[in-house]
């Protein structure tokens, strides 16, 4: 049988797709009794044709040439942000086309109204590669856990804050030269800012609460924190006490409270999440009756992607509707309302008391001292004071650094991450 | 819709289905619009009527009750072992039902069989929970992965040696208090043969095997090695060298030849395996686009394994048939013609020469050393000396040491374990 498919974008992804169908399209029908056939292709660049005269396919301008061919069945959108990509969706979407797309941005912000439509139409989106690019991770979670529930979630979802940590922790350089190394290689954009911020880790995670928690959530209502307040010293005080530093997607259920946040993080170096380094994304999960579970792999790159851009195709043309979710009505949790260890970095002057100072203001607001760590002595002169407190209010632990940060022994604002214990 | 399933077998796990199926029948009703109705359960044992009173469901001693019973479209196999299990899934296949099985010794032995007569009646064989019991891999690698060429596999399919070389390493105890404590903590069997001489790994290598490489290989002829002969010993040196000794069934397509063996495996520890403790699971995967990928979870236990069941389940209810495997036409290759790196023990009298000696030999087989480690000096009496090597072919490997044991500097027959790059 054979599926007749347009693909709009042609940049990494869409290229690597056209590859890809092309080289295995012998193995594809072996498994799937399906020929994939790549009726055009639309860039909006007409350079870009140049690909499609290689492969021999119909090239366009114009997306809207495949959305209103009436023979294409499936519409896979690899152009990336949100317009025209969302018009493109959803014009396919109402010509009654299934819809594969990796646009994760554009999900995190139109996901309700995407797969509202989509299930009025009954069709199927593909978003297999818009979380953990070559990870089959959605359909793990829709189809191999589907009498699971999910209690918690735990995601390195961005390749490129993940690559600058591995590289300050392993080669002890700070983060400015870690992340123009990551320039120097490719794995961060000149603007780095939607991976260093974490605003592309919070839209991932936008759609793993759909998946896992039947929840849209609303972008801004969602703790982010990037990693560009993470210093060297703190990475290697981290180590030192039995930690590594990443950046986390987390999302807890905690009764009809979600609790979703993105944020630098201390793990235990005994959990797998921790070996998770370089450009890899891993998803750490707590379910029942599955117990914890991790899936690992390349979170980008052309050629991955693609691997499940074309598994997407494939499902789709089996008829294999993936398990639709349901929405869930849960509040958000607010930042202020969780409770965490935290690590804690004074930079105080060496001066007899201050520890006596500074533990008097954490005893008011009622946060008890795991572990104290001051190496360094420097009479007079400013040295950094390591602290691991036990569970503490966030509330409580802001207004408790607010305070002391007002100390006449405190230099300069503290440093403040939170711990999980996975 | 209403789905009709009967289930042989309340063992752990037959047990902890029934109890999901119950505990969560509205998840999977909101999840997949079926209700999943156990029409009957049956043991041979009669004693096991008082689980199906608990869940009001009829109770037969006689599995063809089941098999015969027109309304049931599902049977659900947890009897293991070989007889009466084959005949029950035949006949029930043969009767024109789908069948979901955790028979992971049986598919080793007769998955051939079983599969090509599923194929023939047109029906499906779910058996998710027959390897890694909660990972949904074999769904992640038919489904998720179906552009991929698998090139490489390494797994750690066993819990129960996993969790002794786990307490070996970090308690630093030897093998056989290890087996102890785990055959006290219900891990290991009275028996222990199963697991620890690596033919549970087997049965998994051999099913991963068929999925991976469409291949189904006579067992007796596929390299199994257990880990009773790893030494206390071996596990400090290996960590010295920063590596970890897991067992490993291993799996690598080289051209026509499919590569497959069990053994006791040095891997670095910078890899994500090497953070696989306990009774944990995980395979590690070579692809082709998707690249490496690696799926980790728990491999046995009552109610992790009722998930891959239940997904079996639903995922037929939905008529999700999986991708079928394509059998391929590929040779094993012997073990004598793997290449490997090497960790070898010799036990050898420290006296003058002793390594000129053994290095003679290595380098008449065209073995060449990559490093020498002897830490204790005790002149005259046994000493260990620890080489890794470089590549070189077993059957060089084999030889040498041959040799090298019949020298009179020798005492007890050396050591040799393989490492694995991955």
């Amino acid at each position: 049988m054979v599926k007749k498919i347009g693909i709009i974008g042609l940049g990494n992804v869409g290229e690597a797709t056209i590859k890809m169908l092309t080289k295995y399209s012998s193995l594809i029908y072996q498994r799937s009794g399906f020929k994939i056939q790549i009726k055009a292709v639309c860039d909006k660049k007409k350079v870009k044709n140049t690909i499609a005269k290689k492969y021999s396919i119909p090239f366009e301008v114009d997306a809207f040439k495949l959305i209103n061919d009436s023979e294409i069945d499936i519409i896979v959108e690899l152009i990336g942000g949100i317009e025209p990509a969302k018009t493109f969706i959803i014009e396919a979407l109402k010509k009654r086309k299934n819809v594969v797309t990796a646009n994760k941005a554009l999900l995190a912000q139109h996901g309700k109204q995407i797969f509202s439509l989509a299930k009025k139409v009954n069709k199927i989106v593909g978003f297999e590669a818009s979380v953990c690019g070559a990870i089959p991770l959605i359909k793990s979670i829709s189809d191999g856990l589907v009498c699971c529930e999910i209690r918690e979630m735990f995601g390195i979802l961005n390749g490129t804050t993940n690559y600058i940590l591995t590289k300050m922790s392993k080669e002890k350089i700070d983060f400015s030269l870690a992340l123009r190394q990551a320039q120097k290689k490719g794995f961060a954009e000149k603007n780095p800012s939607l991976d260093i911020d974490g605003i592309d880790t919070l839209h991932k995670l936008s759609i793993l609460s759909y998946l896992c928690f039947g929840v849209w959530p609303p972008l801004d209502k969602v703790y982010t924190e990037g990693i560009s307040k993470v210093s060297l010293l703190d990475i290697l005080y981290a180590q030192e006490l039995n930690y590594c530093i990443k950046l986390l997607a987390i999302a807890k259920k905690d009764g009809n409270f979600l609790d979703l946040r993105v944020h630098p993080t201390l793990i235990s170096m005994d959990h797998p999440l921790s070996e998770v380094s370089s450009v890899y994304n891993a998803v750490f999960l707590e379910t029942h009756p599955a117990g914890k579970l991790l899936f690992y792999g390349l979170g980008a790159g052309g050629e991955p992607t693609s691997s499940s851009i074309i598994s997407d195709i494939v499902n789709i043309a089996l008829q294999k509707q993936k398990i639709p979710q349901q929405e869930e009505d849960l509040k958000l949790k607010s930042i202020n309302k969780i409770k965490a260890r935290y690590y804690v970095r004074f930079m105080a002057y060496d001066r007899p008391g201050v520890l006596a100072q500074i533990s008097k203001i954490l005893a008011l607001f009622k946060i008890s001292i795991a572990s104290v760590t001051q190496k360094e002595r420097n009479k007079g002169r400013l040295v950094p004071i390591v602290m691991l407190t036990h569970e503490a209010y966030e509330a409580n632990i802001r207004k408790a650094i607010n305070k002391i940060d007002t100390l006449s022994v405190i230099k300069s604002p503290s440093q403040v991450l939170r711990i999980e214990n996975l």
